[in-house]
């Protein structure tokens, strides 16, 4: 049953309610969930306006709650979805944590880290991509229309 | 006269004294200095294995540190020293920080941004390396005979 209920698209709805929260405090509305056998155990959303801290992206976030959380520098038995496609800051902090799935909404041709090289993320993770790419899409691109 | 004291060489000592806390520590010993008008507005070492976090390297510490003692989220006029090249996670968080200038002492073949590509800076941010790098590498390869 819990198959039915845990699917991708339930995860990254999630990451969307976190990306809706940046949106509302007028942050680029980038949202993150980690799980680790289908319960969330970490969730943020980008916050580099709000703490002054370039460094302050959702994933980085998430990954240092889950790490706490887990008592691991490892997360090579979750999977972290995110609304974007991961900048190379973040790609590299998901190659440090050995995490075990990547799974991004909507690509990101400017800055994600697939421009640079495949390569970033760890021979072990696993990636999906273009999950609920609508939706993620349309709310970066109404946030940016807004501060026009 | 500030000149002859504010050297390349000076502030990657400082940057030193943080590796050597870090190899206090039994942390793989990186440490780094921001450096803005000749002043350090920032200092950290590695806190991986303290903070159980993959995302802690010295780097990612101190820019966070500077970005809040600056009040903004871009070190463009700063000058940051590391004691070893950096990861690619780290390099993309100087992107993002529109980093004036990045000092390193040793290279690190295996992790170094510069094995992927030296696109991953900002093209606006100065490089210099190989500062200090004998004492540098001499710490590194000191924690890493001690490990086995």
């Amino acid at each position: 049953m819990s198959e039915l209920i845990f699917t991708d698209d339930f995860f990254m709805k999630e990451a969307l309610k976190e990306a809706r929260q940046a949106f509302e405090k007028d942050e680029v509305p980038v949202g993150s969930v980690i799980v680790s056998n289908e319960k969330i155990i970490a969730r943020s959303h980008n916050l580099v306006e709000t703490l002054i801290d370039a460094t302050a992206h959702a994933e980085i976030l998430a990954i240092t709650a889950a790490e706490n959380y887990m008592g691991s520098k490892y997360l090579n038995e979750c999977t972290l979805y995110v609304t974007l496609e991961p900048c190379i800051m973040c790609a590299g902090a998901m190659y440090l944590s050995r995490l075990g799935r990547l799974v991004f909404g909507t690509k990101d041709p400017k800055n994600g880290f697939q421009k640079f090289s495949d390569r970033v993320l760890h021979p072990s993770t696993k990636l999906s991509m273009k999950v609920m790419e609508g939706e993620c899409s349309t709310l970066l691109k109404n946030f940016f229309l807004k501060k026009r």
